[in-house]
Protein backbone atom coordinates (compact mmCIF):
# COMPACT_ATOMS: atom_id res chain seq x y z
CA UNK A 1 0.00 0.00 0.00
CA UNK A 2 1.25 3.46 -0.80
CA UNK A 3 2.47 5.20 2.25
CA UNK A 4 0.41 8.69 2.87
CA UNK A 5 1.52 12.13 3.05
CA UNK A 6 1.03 13.48 5.87
CA UNK A 7 1.59 17.52 6.63
CA UNK A 8 1.80 18.41 9.86
CA UNK A 9 2.08 21.73 11.26
CA UNK A 10 1.70 23.82 14.78
CA UNK A 11 1.62 26.66 16.71
CA UNK A 12 4.49 26.73 19.09
CA UNK A 13 6.41 26.93 16.10
CA UNK A 14 8.57 24.77 14.48
CA UNK A 15 11.15 23.98 17.56
CA UNK A 16 8.75 22.92 20.38
CA UNK A 17 9.04 20.01 21.60
CA UNK A 18 5.11 19.44 21.05
CA UNK A 19 5.50 19.04 17.16
CA UNK A 20 9.08 16.85 17.12
CA UNK A 21 7.07 14.34 19.09
CA UNK A 22 4.04 14.44 16.61
CA UNK A 23 6.70 14.53 13.67
CA UNK A 24 8.53 11.20 15.10
CA UNK A 25 4.81 9.28 15.83
CA UNK A 26 3.83 9.96 11.64
CA UNK A 27 7.22 9.49 10.51
CA UNK A 28 6.76 5.83 11.29
CA UNK A 29 3.34 6.05 9.57
CA UNK A 30 3.97 7.78 6.20
CA UNK A 31 5.89 10.48 4.04
CA UNK A 32 5.86 13.76 6.15
CA UNK A 33 6.39 17.00 5.24
CA UNK A 34 6.61 19.54 8.06
CA UNK A 35 5.64 23.64 7.09
CA UNK A 36 5.21 25.24 10.78
CA UNK A 37 5.46 28.61 12.06
CA UNK A 38 9.46 30.02 12.66
CA UNK A 39 7.90 31.52 15.64
CA UNK A 40 5.32 31.29 18.68
CA UNK A 41 1.81 31.76 17.07
CA UNK A 42 -0.27 30.89 20.08
CA UNK A 43 -3.70 32.42 19.75
CA UNK A 44 -3.46 33.54 16.63
CA UNK A 45 -6.65 31.36 15.68
CA UNK A 46 -7.80 31.63 11.54
CA UNK A 47 -5.80 34.98 11.31
CA UNK A 48 -3.70 34.46 7.50
CA UNK A 49 -1.15 37.22 6.42
CA UNK A 50 -2.36 39.60 3.81
CA UNK A 51 -0.21 42.91 4.82
CA UNK A 52 3.37 41.36 4.20
CA UNK A 53 4.24 38.34 2.00
CA UNK A 54 5.54 34.99 3.36
CA UNK A 55 8.92 33.35 3.48
CA UNK A 56 9.59 29.61 3.56
CA UNK A 57 12.86 28.26 4.80
CA UNK A 58 13.73 24.00 3.68
CA UNK A 59 15.26 23.04 6.93
CA UNK A 60 15.99 19.10 6.14
CA UNK A 61 15.29 17.40 3.42
CA UNK A 62 15.23 13.57 3.61
CA UNK A 63 14.31 10.24 2.00
CA UNK A 64 10.12 10.66 2.90
CA UNK A 65 10.68 13.56 4.44
CA UNK A 66 10.85 17.39 4.22
CA UNK A 67 10.97 19.90 6.94
CA UNK A 68 10.01 23.59 6.00
CA UNK A 69 9.38 26.64 8.68
CA UNK A 70 7.75 29.76 7.13
CA UNK A 71 6.99 33.44 8.70
CA UNK A 72 3.39 33.82 9.11
CA UNK A 73 0.75 31.88 11.10
CA UNK A 74 -0.30 28.48 11.15
CA UNK A 75 -3.13 28.95 8.61
CA UNK A 76 -0.76 30.33 6.07
CA UNK A 77 1.84 27.52 6.44
CA UNK A 78 -1.52 25.24 5.54
CA UNK A 79 -1.88 26.82 2.79
CA UNK A 80 1.77 27.04 1.78
CA UNK A 81 2.38 23.81 2.75
CA UNK A 82 -0.48 22.89 0.31
CA UNK A 83 0.56 25.53 -2.81
CA UNK A 84 4.20 25.64 -2.68
CA UNK A 85 5.24 22.17 -0.85
CA UNK A 86 3.24 19.88 -1.17
CA UNK A 87 1.34 20.91 -4.23
CA UNK A 88 -1.67 19.01 -4.23
CA UNK A 89 -3.40 17.43 -1.16
CA UNK A 90 -1.70 15.34 1.31
CA UNK A 91 -3.40 12.45 2.42
CA UNK A 92 -3.86 14.23 5.57
CA UNK A 93 -2.91 16.80 7.69
CA UNK A 94 -2.07 17.29 11.99
CA UNK A 95 -1.04 19.99 13.88
CA UNK A 96 0.39 20.10 17.39
CA UNK A 97 1.14 18.58 19.40
CA UNK A 98 0.26 21.78 20.89
CA UNK A 99 1.40 23.01 24.30
CA UNK A 100 -1.48 23.51 26.64
CA UNK A 101 -5.57 22.48 26.33
CA UNK A 102 -7.66 23.35 23.17
CA UNK A 103 -10.88 22.06 24.76
CA UNK A 104 -13.62 23.68 25.35
CA UNK A 105 -13.50 27.56 24.32
CA UNK A 106 -10.28 27.74 23.58
CA UNK A 107 -10.68 26.00 20.32
CA UNK A 108 -12.15 29.47 19.23
CA UNK A 109 -8.56 31.30 19.96
CA UNK A 110 -6.27 28.31 18.18
CA UNK A 111 -3.68 28.60 16.21
CA UNK A 112 -3.41 24.62 16.15
CA UNK A 113 -6.72 23.95 15.48
CA UNK A 114 -7.17 27.08 12.91
CA UNK A 115 -4.60 24.72 10.85
CA UNK A 116 -6.50 21.93 11.54
CA UNK A 117 -9.91 23.60 10.10
CA UNK A 118 -8.18 25.28 7.16
CA UNK A 119 -7.62 21.75 6.13
CA UNK A 120 -10.94 20.93 6.83
CA UNK A 121 -12.22 23.50 4.37
CA UNK A 122 -10.02 22.17 1.49
CA UNK A 123 -11.24 18.88 2.16
CA UNK A 124 -8.17 17.42 3.58
CA UNK A 125 -8.92 14.91 6.49
CA UNK A 126 -7.38 16.98 9.42
CA UNK A 127 -6.52 16.28 13.56
CA UNK A 128 -5.13 18.86 16.24
CA UNK A 129 -3.51 16.86 18.90
CA UNK A 130 -2.84 18.95 22.28
CA UNK A 131 -1.65 18.28 25.77
CA UNK A 132 -2.71 19.64 29.07
CA UNK A 133 0.42 20.96 29.80
CA UNK A 134 1.45 24.48 28.65
CA UNK A 135 5.42 24.21 30.05
CA UNK A 136 8.38 23.76 27.22
CA UNK A 137 8.93 20.81 29.23
CA UNK A 138 5.96 19.21 28.97
CA UNK A 139 5.83 15.15 29.01
CA UNK A 140 5.03 14.16 25.65
CA UNK A 141 5.88 10.01 26.53
CA UNK A 142 2.28 9.02 27.09
CA UNK A 143 0.90 9.71 23.63
CA UNK A 144 2.31 7.72 20.59
CA UNK A 145 -0.14 4.92 21.05
CA UNK A 146 -2.52 7.08 21.24
CA UNK A 147 -1.67 9.43 18.54
CA UNK A 148 -0.83 6.74 16.20
CA UNK A 149 -4.41 4.81 17.03
CA UNK A 150 -6.39 8.19 16.03
CA UNK A 151 -4.48 8.77 12.57
CA UNK A 152 -4.84 5.04 11.68
CA UNK A 153 -8.29 5.07 12.48
CA UNK A 154 -8.46 8.82 10.25
CA UNK A 155 -6.76 7.04 7.45
CA UNK A 156 -9.13 3.72 7.77
CA UNK A 157 -12.27 5.30 7.90
CA UNK A 158 -11.84 8.59 6.68
CA UNK A 159 -13.78 11.31 8.01
CA UNK A 160 -17.27 13.06 7.70
CA UNK A 161 -17.40 15.66 4.98
CA UNK A 162 -16.92 18.87 6.83
CA UNK A 163 -16.06 17.34 9.77
CA UNK A 164 -12.33 17.53 11.21
CA UNK A 165 -11.00 15.82 15.21
CA UNK A 166 -9.72 18.29 17.98
CA UNK A 167 -8.04 15.73 20.16
CA UNK A 168 -6.92 16.34 23.55
CA UNK A 169 -4.75 14.55 26.04
CA UNK A 170 -4.53 14.77 29.58
CA UNK A 171 -1.49 15.39 31.01
CA UNK A 172 -1.05 12.00 33.67
CA UNK A 173 1.14 9.33 33.07
CA UNK A 174 0.52 6.41 30.06
CA UNK A 175 -1.09 3.87 33.52
CA UNK A 176 -3.48 6.41 34.25
CA UNK A 177 -5.22 7.05 30.68
CA UNK A 178 -8.45 5.52 30.84
CA UNK A 179 -9.12 5.64 27.11
CA UNK A 180 -10.27 7.69 24.31
CA UNK A 181 -14.27 9.23 24.68
CA UNK A 182 -15.99 10.72 21.89
CA UNK A 183 -17.29 14.12 23.21
CA UNK A 184 -19.35 17.78 22.02
CA UNK A 185 -17.06 21.01 22.83
CA UNK A 186 -17.91 21.99 26.65
CA UNK A 187 -19.45 26.19 26.91
CA UNK A 188 -16.57 26.74 29.09
CA UNK A 189 -15.47 30.49 28.56
CA UNK A 190 -12.24 32.39 29.67
CA UNK A 191 -13.32 35.69 32.71
CA UNK A 192 -10.72 37.52 31.13
CA UNK A 193 -8.92 40.42 33.31
CA UNK A 194 -6.12 42.92 31.97
CA UNK A 195 -3.03 43.54 34.40
CA UNK A 196 -3.13 47.05 34.22
CA UNK A 197 0.38 48.68 34.17
CA UNK A 198 1.94 52.36 33.65
CA UNK A 199 5.00 52.76 31.49
CA UNK A 200 8.20 54.67 32.26
CA UNK A 201 6.59 57.78 30.56
CA UNK A 202 3.51 57.24 32.27
CA UNK A 203 1.03 56.29 29.99
CA UNK A 204 -1.15 52.78 30.68
CA UNK A 205 -0.43 49.57 29.27
CA UNK A 206 -2.63 46.28 29.78
CA UNK A 207 -1.49 42.63 29.96
CA UNK A 208 -4.05 40.54 28.88
CA UNK A 209 -4.65 37.67 31.64
CA UNK A 210 -7.79 35.77 32.60
CA UNK A 211 -9.14 32.45 34.46
CA UNK A 212 -10.98 29.52 32.62
CA UNK A 213 -14.20 28.75 33.89
CA UNK A 214 -16.41 25.91 33.07
CA UNK A 215 -20.00 25.68 34.31
CA UNK A 216 -20.57 22.64 31.94
CA UNK A 217 -19.92 19.82 33.27
CA UNK A 218 -21.38 17.12 31.57
CA UNK A 219 -19.90 13.76 31.21
CA UNK A 220 -20.53 14.08 26.98
CA UNK A 221 -18.01 17.11 27.28
CA UNK A 222 -14.64 17.21 26.35
CA UNK A 223 -13.51 19.16 29.87
CA UNK A 224 -15.22 16.38 31.71
CA UNK A 225 -13.24 13.67 30.02
CA UNK A 226 -9.77 15.37 29.95
CA UNK A 227 -10.76 16.00 33.97
CA UNK A 228 -11.68 11.97 34.24
CA UNK A 229 -8.06 10.83 32.91
CA UNK A 230 -9.44 10.59 29.38
CA UNK A 231 -8.17 11.32 25.92
CA UNK A 232 -11.07 13.11 24.50
CA UNK A 233 -12.11 13.54 20.63
CA UNK A 234 -14.30 16.16 19.74
CA UNK A 235 -15.32 16.42 15.90
CA UNK A 236 -15.58 20.22 14.49
CA UNK A 237 -17.17 21.86 11.78
CA UNK A 238 -16.50 25.06 10.16
CA UNK A 239 -20.04 25.78 9.40
CA UNK A 240 -20.84 27.79 11.87
CA UNK A 241 -24.51 28.37 11.24
CA UNK A 242 -27.17 28.05 14.59
CA UNK A 243 -29.22 26.04 12.36
CA UNK A 244 -31.85 25.99 15.42
CA UNK A 245 -32.03 29.53 15.61
CA UNK A 246 -33.13 29.87 11.81
CA UNK A 247 -36.71 29.65 12.67
CA UNK A 248 -37.23 31.78 15.79
CA UNK A 249 -35.56 34.97 13.85
CA UNK A 250 -37.43 34.24 10.73
CA UNK A 251 -40.60 35.09 12.86
CA UNK A 252 -39.21 38.81 13.69
CA UNK A 253 -41.09 41.64 12.26
CA UNK A 254 -38.18 42.74 9.91
CA UNK A 255 -40.28 44.69 6.89
CA UNK A 256 -42.96 43.86 4.29
CA UNK A 257 -40.39 42.81 1.27
CA UNK A 258 -38.86 40.29 3.57
CA UNK A 259 -42.50 38.44 3.87
CA UNK A 260 -42.44 38.07 0.04
CA UNK B 1 -36.80 53.55 28.86
CA UNK B 2 -33.50 53.75 29.86
CA UNK B 3 -30.77 53.89 26.40
CA UNK B 4 -28.95 50.74 25.78
CA UNK B 5 -25.42 50.61 26.04
CA UNK B 6 -23.56 49.27 22.91
CA UNK B 7 -20.24 48.96 22.07
CA UNK B 8 -19.17 49.36 18.91
CA UNK B 9 -16.31 48.05 17.06
CA UNK B 10 -14.56 46.58 13.41
CA UNK B 11 -11.66 45.22 11.88
CA UNK B 12 -10.74 47.84 9.01
CA UNK B 13 -9.58 50.09 11.63
CA UNK B 14 -11.24 53.12 13.85
CA UNK B 15 -11.02 55.38 10.67
CA UNK B 16 -12.74 53.60 8.29
CA UNK B 17 -15.70 54.58 6.73
CA UNK B 18 -17.86 51.72 7.20
CA UNK B 19 -17.71 52.35 11.12
CA UNK B 20 -18.27 55.93 11.29
CA UNK B 21 -21.77 55.03 9.38
CA UNK B 22 -22.39 51.96 12.06
CA UNK B 23 -21.51 54.71 15.06
CA UNK B 24 -23.72 57.55 13.13
CA UNK B 25 -26.62 54.77 13.16
CA UNK B 26 -25.92 53.58 16.99
CA UNK B 27 -25.83 56.62 17.99
CA UNK B 28 -29.58 57.09 17.27
CA UNK B 29 -30.03 54.17 19.56
CA UNK B 30 -28.05 54.32 22.19
CA UNK B 31 -25.29 55.28 24.40
CA UNK B 32 -22.44 54.78 22.17
CA UNK B 33 -18.72 53.48 23.35
CA UNK B 34 -16.93 52.83 20.47
CA UNK B 35 -13.54 50.75 21.02
CA UNK B 36 -12.08 49.63 17.76
CA UNK B 37 -8.28 48.54 16.24
CA UNK B 38 -6.06 51.90 15.74
CA UNK B 39 -5.11 49.68 12.03
CA UNK B 40 -6.61 47.56 9.48
CA UNK B 41 -7.30 44.08 11.14
CA UNK B 42 -8.39 42.33 8.22
CA UNK B 43 -8.11 38.24 8.06
CA UNK B 44 -7.18 38.48 11.97
CA UNK B 45 -10.06 36.19 12.78
CA UNK B 46 -10.17 35.38 16.58
CA UNK B 47 -6.81 36.00 17.41
CA UNK B 48 -5.23 37.77 20.77
CA UNK B 49 -2.77 39.54 21.59
CA UNK B 50 -0.62 37.31 24.17
CA UNK B 51 3.19 38.63 23.42
CA UNK B 52 2.95 42.37 24.15
CA UNK B 53 0.92 44.62 26.33
CA UNK B 54 -2.40 46.07 24.63
CA UNK B 55 -2.62 50.24 24.88
CA UNK B 56 -5.82 52.15 24.91
CA UNK B 57 -6.55 55.68 23.41
CA UNK B 58 -9.31 58.01 24.62
CA UNK B 59 -10.43 59.83 21.03
CA UNK B 60 -13.77 61.53 22.20
CA UNK B 61 -15.78 62.09 24.79
CA UNK B 62 -19.27 63.60 24.58
CA UNK B 63 -22.92 63.03 26.36
CA UNK B 64 -23.33 59.64 25.25
CA UNK B 65 -20.41 58.67 23.97
CA UNK B 66 -17.08 57.36 24.19
CA UNK B 67 -14.61 57.04 21.53
CA UNK B 68 -11.26 54.98 21.97
CA UNK B 69 -8.95 53.27 19.70
CA UNK B 70 -6.65 50.64 20.91
CA UNK B 71 -3.79 48.53 19.81
CA UNK B 72 -4.65 44.96 18.82
CA UNK B 73 -6.95 42.84 17.35
CA UNK B 74 -10.76 42.98 17.12
CA UNK B 75 -11.01 40.60 19.75
CA UNK B 76 -8.73 42.62 21.90
CA UNK B 77 -10.88 45.16 21.49
CA UNK B 78 -14.10 43.50 23.19
CA UNK B 79 -12.26 42.40 25.77
CA UNK B 80 -10.71 45.75 26.49
CA UNK B 81 -14.20 47.50 26.02
CA UNK B 82 -15.87 44.89 28.25
CA UNK B 83 -13.12 45.35 31.13
CA UNK B 84 -11.65 48.46 30.89
CA UNK B 85 -13.87 51.23 29.40
CA UNK B 86 -17.37 49.59 30.35
CA UNK B 87 -16.09 48.14 32.77
CA UNK B 88 -19.44 45.57 32.60
CA UNK B 89 -21.63 44.01 30.06
CA UNK B 90 -22.63 46.49 27.45
CA UNK B 91 -26.59 45.62 25.93
CA UNK B 92 -24.95 44.99 22.60
CA UNK B 93 -22.15 45.02 20.61
CA UNK B 94 -21.88 45.59 17.38
CA UNK B 95 -19.06 45.08 14.31
CA UNK B 96 -18.38 46.87 11.05
CA UNK B 97 -19.80 47.80 8.82
CA UNK B 98 -17.14 45.48 7.07
CA UNK B 99 -15.46 46.65 3.96
CA UNK B 100 -16.40 43.22 2.42
CA UNK B 101 -18.29 40.33 2.45
CA UNK B 102 -17.91 38.21 5.67
CA UNK B 103 -20.76 35.54 3.73
CA UNK B 104 -19.90 31.92 3.59
CA UNK B 105 -16.46 30.38 4.77
CA UNK B 106 -15.21 34.24 4.67
CA UNK B 107 -16.42 34.38 8.77
CA UNK B 108 -13.83 32.02 9.49
CA UNK B 109 -10.96 34.42 8.88
CA UNK B 110 -13.05 38.07 9.67
CA UNK B 111 -12.23 39.81 12.46
CA UNK B 112 -15.17 41.61 12.42
CA UNK B 113 -17.62 38.31 13.10
CA UNK B 114 -14.31 37.49 15.55
CA UNK B 115 -15.80 40.37 17.98
CA UNK B 116 -19.32 39.11 17.57
CA UNK B 117 -18.31 35.77 18.75
CA UNK B 118 -16.31 36.92 21.59
CA UNK B 119 -18.95 39.02 23.01
CA UNK B 120 -21.57 35.96 22.16
CA UNK B 121 -19.35 33.96 24.34
CA UNK B 122 -19.27 36.52 27.23
CA UNK B 123 -23.52 36.57 26.74
CA UNK B 124 -23.73 39.73 25.10
CA UNK B 125 -26.21 39.94 22.47
CA UNK B 126 -24.13 40.65 19.21
CA UNK B 127 -24.48 41.64 15.35
CA UNK B 128 -21.96 42.00 12.38
CA UNK B 129 -22.45 44.25 9.31
CA UNK B 130 -20.76 43.77 6.89
CA UNK B 131 -21.29 45.52 2.42
CA UNK B 132 -20.37 43.80 -0.73
CA UNK B 133 -17.63 46.12 -1.22
CA UNK B 134 -14.37 46.24 -0.07
CA UNK B 135 -13.22 50.02 -1.45
CA UNK B 136 -12.22 52.85 0.91
CA UNK B 137 -14.98 54.49 -0.94
CA UNK B 138 -17.62 51.76 -0.46
CA UNK B 139 -20.98 52.99 -1.10
CA UNK B 140 -22.98 53.05 2.49
CA UNK B 141 -25.93 55.26 2.44
CA UNK B 142 -28.87 52.29 1.94
CA UNK B 143 -28.05 50.63 4.90
CA UNK B 144 -29.49 52.94 7.81
CA UNK B 145 -33.12 51.56 7.61
CA UNK B 146 -32.00 48.11 7.67
CA UNK B 147 -29.14 48.29 10.29
CA UNK B 148 -31.80 50.41 12.87
CA UNK B 149 -34.19 47.63 12.10
CA UNK B 150 -32.09 44.65 12.96
CA UNK B 151 -30.51 46.41 16.02
CA UNK B 152 -34.02 47.12 17.26
CA UNK B 153 -35.67 43.24 16.72
CA UNK B 154 -32.44 42.10 18.63
CA UNK B 155 -32.65 44.73 21.34
CA UNK B 156 -36.69 43.62 21.82
CA UNK B 157 -36.08 39.91 20.91
CA UNK B 158 -32.76 39.44 22.58
CA UNK B 159 -31.20 36.63 20.65
CA UNK B 160 -31.11 32.47 21.73
CA UNK B 161 -28.42 31.31 24.17
CA UNK B 162 -25.06 30.88 22.43
CA UNK B 163 -26.32 32.54 19.22
CA UNK B 164 -24.98 36.06 17.73
CA UNK B 165 -25.75 37.11 14.09
CA UNK B 166 -23.58 37.82 10.97
CA UNK B 167 -25.82 40.17 8.35
CA UNK B 168 -24.32 41.14 5.09
CA UNK B 169 -25.35 43.75 2.65
CA UNK B 170 -25.49 43.31 -1.01
CA UNK B 171 -23.97 46.81 -2.56
CA UNK B 172 -26.50 47.65 -4.77
CA UNK B 173 -28.87 50.75 -4.58
CA UNK B 174 -31.37 51.30 -1.23
CA UNK B 175 -34.32 50.62 -3.92
CA UNK B 176 -32.81 47.58 -5.43
CA UNK B 177 -32.70 45.63 -2.24
CA UNK B 178 -35.59 42.89 -2.19
CA UNK B 179 -35.53 42.77 1.90
CA UNK B 180 -34.12 40.05 4.48
CA UNK B 181 -33.43 36.65 4.36
CA UNK B 182 -32.46 34.20 7.48
CA UNK B 183 -29.89 32.00 5.86
CA UNK B 184 -27.73 29.38 6.36
CA UNK B 185 -23.41 29.76 5.84
CA UNK B 186 -22.95 28.57 2.27
CA UNK B 187 -20.02 26.17 1.81
CA UNK B 188 -18.03 28.22 -0.53
CA UNK B 189 -14.13 27.97 0.17
CA UNK B 190 -11.15 30.25 -0.83
CA UNK B 191 -9.20 28.51 -3.19
CA UNK B 192 -5.85 30.13 -2.75
CA UNK B 193 -2.68 30.47 -5.00
CA UNK B 194 0.64 32.39 -4.19
CA UNK B 195 1.94 34.98 -6.00
CA UNK B 196 5.66 33.87 -5.92
CA UNK B 197 8.12 36.84 -6.21
CA UNK B 198 11.69 36.90 -5.93
CA UNK B 199 13.77 39.71 -3.97
CA UNK B 200 16.31 41.88 -4.40
CA UNK B 201 18.48 39.14 -2.25
CA UNK B 202 17.84 36.93 -4.92
CA UNK B 203 15.29 34.80 -2.07
CA UNK B 204 11.45 33.67 -2.71
CA UNK B 205 8.73 35.17 -1.32
CA UNK B 206 4.70 34.70 -1.56
CA UNK B 207 1.46 36.80 -1.34
CA UNK B 208 -1.14 35.15 -0.64
CA UNK B 209 -3.87 35.47 -3.31
CA UNK B 210 -6.96 33.75 -3.76
CA UNK B 211 -10.49 33.25 -5.67
CA UNK B 212 -13.77 32.90 -3.88
CA UNK B 213 -15.55 29.34 -4.85
CA UNK B 214 -18.68 28.73 -4.15
CA UNK B 215 -20.65 25.32 -4.85
CA UNK B 216 -23.00 25.81 -2.98
CA UNK B 217 -25.94 27.61 -4.39
CA UNK B 218 -29.31 26.60 -2.44
CA UNK B 219 -31.81 28.80 -2.11
CA UNK B 220 -31.51 29.07 1.86
CA UNK B 221 -28.21 30.43 1.50
CA UNK B 222 -26.60 33.93 2.52
CA UNK B 223 -24.62 33.80 -0.94
CA UNK B 224 -28.07 33.02 -2.65
CA UNK B 225 -29.99 35.77 -1.02
CA UNK B 226 -26.51 38.31 -1.29
CA UNK B 227 -26.54 37.53 -5.10
CA UNK B 228 -30.38 38.10 -5.21
CA UNK B 229 -29.95 41.49 -3.48
CA UNK B 230 -31.50 40.36 -0.61
CA UNK B 231 -29.61 41.23 2.87
CA UNK B 232 -28.37 38.08 4.20
CA UNK B 233 -29.03 37.19 8.17
CA UNK B 234 -26.73 33.79 9.35
CA UNK B 235 -27.28 33.36 13.20
CA UNK B 236 -23.95 32.17 14.25
CA UNK B 237 -22.60 29.85 16.93
CA UNK B 238 -18.96 29.20 18.90
CA UNK B 239 -19.71 25.33 19.30
CA UNK B 240 -18.06 24.03 16.66
CA UNK B 241 -19.21 20.57 17.78
CA UNK B 242 -20.40 18.86 14.77
CA UNK B 243 -22.91 16.87 16.99
CA UNK B 244 -24.07 14.28 14.32
CA UNK B 245 -20.75 12.91 13.65
CA UNK B 246 -20.07 12.06 17.54
CA UNK B 247 -22.41 8.38 16.84
CA UNK B 248 -20.16 7.71 13.96
CA UNK B 249 -17.01 8.75 15.13
CA UNK B 250 -17.64 6.49 18.41
CA UNK B 251 -17.72 3.35 16.00
CA UNK B 252 -13.95 3.43 15.33
CA UNK B 253 -11.98 0.62 17.12
CA UNK B 254 -10.01 2.62 19.76
CA UNK B 255 -8.86 0.16 22.40
CA UNK B 256 -10.62 -1.92 24.77
CA UNK B 257 -10.55 0.73 28.00
CA UNK B 258 -12.94 3.26 25.78
CA UNK B 259 -15.20 0.49 25.66
CA UNK B 260 -15.62 0.62 29.46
Amino acid sequence: MKKPTILVTNDDGIFAPGIRKLIEVCRKIGNVIVVAPDSAMSGMSHAITVKTPLRLKKLVEEKDYLEYSCSGTPVDAIKLGEKIVVRGKPDLVVSGINHGSNASVNIVYSGTMAAVVEANIDGIPAIGFSLLDYSHSADFSAVDDYITTIINNVLTNGLPEGVCLNVNIPAVKKEEIKGIRVCRQAKGRWDEDFDERVDPHNRDYYWLTGVFTNGDTAEDTDSWALANNYISIVPIQYDLTAHKAISKIEEWEFNTKAKD
